[in-house]
């Protein structure tokens, strides 16, 4: 097989979330002389397969073998590959069925390398994520088998393949306040405490409000308000606490602790209690990491382009990478359709896709 | 009898609201050679008695004849007038049946006087006050029957009897307010319009503001929020409203029309909907009207003081007659055990009351 006839292939086997439509075994099969994990956690499949070929580096591509269902009003069979004009349609053609086809045929083509060549692979990331990429990485983690670099190839190009890869993700913290008061009669402010006053004189230098300045790859971290509720529905009675909840998709720059200084310095006196979540982490791979540089020469050689760095968007499972120390970047093809009907990509970005990883893995050890 | 069998008499009439303890029919053929109007309506009953002795001014004295529910813990029988000491106990013996006796006992007293006397009795002061005194009123405005001045006998003495009488209340305006924005992911709030950053710019200048600076009778009309509510209680998603409530007790400086523009001028440029009601309205009968005078004159000939003018404290019938342009004022007993278990009065203040009422009555026309 080709890229493309893999590509196809893979297009074809259904896989919803959790279902991994078969896929990971047939990576098993079709990786012969790697050495395969299967992780499997209640109805989730997860695959780590990797082969040594050497001392040396640990290179890793990472991606999900599931996609999101299809929905209706599809001009084509949603699971069956379907090439017209340049292009091929089908559920999972950007996400990201295109970048698993290129990285698994780019690693079967590989005969030759300094180090290891893994893939990690899930049937859960369009899902809860829980049961996923998290614990396979958990157990390369007990069995010392983590990789130096990784390559997730989630969709990542804009306007033309090779513009632009990710080297971060904004991290984000939820948070549940509740502030006390004293319940009262309306008419009497003076005997009661109002929490909804005792908010108001500070809410509006935290709504909204950016925790840092952000820099070249993030937008600042800004202090988002999603819930505020107090009171009982009535203009008689004044309350006895109020609740709020909000959100920070946060960079770098500002951890849990600092949303919780920030909001200590402005409820300052009054009586509260602060419940902070983190859903993701931020992270950033830096610009000069052999990774970064590696990956942007492979694609100017293969695409002429240098590609920008980006950390926008939503997420994926570089967050459970990245803290782990691993170098990470996502690169793929463009994502203008991703879970929409008619999803599809051209030819040639698949090819071009598979060249880059090429590219990537005969280069890594080059001086 | 005298006021102070009259007032036992009462006391002994079981009359929780609505129900006028058979009181109603008793003052009708207690004040003899006066004309009675029944407005009875549905479960309240009420009763305007008036006697025109001559053209002249119309001095109306106006009260509750039910009382709230006993409860339990007291020491007699409630609805048993018990002498112990100076004191008479029983359910009303301040909130209103010292008053009633006062005046019902005065009137019938009277022999002559230049004009008219009546008396406006309720059984539904204490529970919701729709078909009491307001239909009274409405009745007495259509037959061109209202009073010139009228006196509210509820209980008003805070230390000592003659101690204060009410000139007085404030008024109560609720707002409903709704503001609304663009529902927007948490992650991208520029891309939202998010109504609790809107309203959080303006909140500390809202919450607890005085909108006028009150005076020596007053205190200041209070912006008072009672209820804020916006989100779908999740932290990835910015809401599309936000709901607030809030309650206004407004002075004769403030009225409906100041709190909307007070609204208007710190939401300008915001997509709001308020709604405003006004539960009652402030009434302040001025210090120099003839019944203020008279009454303070009243008082001081029987009890050698003068008392404060006073506007605080809860709501009363008061509220339904001063928007009419009838002059109000309340006096009646000390009001230390209102609504509560062993309510009582000392046997002195009732007869001072009826004292003050009967001077009143004969001062009426003294120039």
């Amino acid at each position: 097989m080709d890229v493309i006839q893999l590509f196809k292939y893979l297009i074809n086997s259904k896989s919803e979330t959790p279902d991994d439509g078969g896929i990971l075994n047939f990576v098993e099969d079709y990786l012969e002389g790697f050495e395969a994990i299967r992780i499997d956690i209640e109805d989730v499949k997860n695959l780590f397969i990797y082969k040594k070929f050497s001392e040396g580096e640990h290179l890793c591509f990472a991606g999900h073998v599931d996609v999101v269902p299809a929905g209706k009003g599809w001009n084509t069979n949603p699971y069956e590959a379907v090439e017209k004009e340049d292009y091929i349609y089908g559920r999972g053609a950007q996400d990201m069925k295109s970048g698993l086809a290129a990285f698994i045929q780019a690693v079967k083509d590989t005969k030759n390398f300094k180090g290891t060549l893994s893939l990690l692979l899930t049937s859960d990331e369009e899902g809860e994520a829980t049961n996923g990429t998290v614990k396979v990485l958990e157990y390369l983690q007990e069995h010392k088998l983590l990789p130096d670099a990784c390559v997730v190839a989630e969709p990542t190009c804009e306007n033309e393949f090779g513009d632009a890869i990710k080297v971060g993700r904004r991290g984000s913290i939820n948070g549940y306040l509740t502030l006390k008061g004293k319940q009262g009669h309306a008419a009497y402010p003076e005997k009661a405490v109002n929490p909804i006053h005792q908010i108001a004189n500070v809410l509006g230098d935290m709504a909204g409000v950016d925790l840092d300045e952000g820099d070249e790859f993030f937008a600042p971290s800004k202090f988002v308000i999603t819930d505020i509720r107090s009171g009982m529905q009535v203009t008689n009675v004044t309350p006895n606490e109020l609740k709020m909840m909000f959100n920070v998709r946060n960079n770098t720059k500002t951890t849990q602790k600092e949303v919780e200084e920030f909001v200590a310095r402005h409820l300052q006196g009054l009586d509260y209690e602060l419940r902070l979540t983190q859903g993701s982490y931020p992270f950033k791979t830096d610009t000069d990491t052999k990774l970064v540089k590696k990956i942007d020469t492979a694609i100017e050689m293969v695409t002429c382009k240098v590609p920008k760095h980006s950390t926008a968007g939503g997420t994926s499972d570089a967050r459970f990478i990245a803290p782990l120390g691993i170098d990470v970047v996502e690169f793929g093809v463009k994502n203008d359709t991703i879970h929409s009907i008619n999803e599809r990509t051209t030819k040639k970005e698949v090819q071009d896709l598979y060249s880059v990883f090429k590219t990537l893995i005969s280069e890594w050890n080059r001086q």
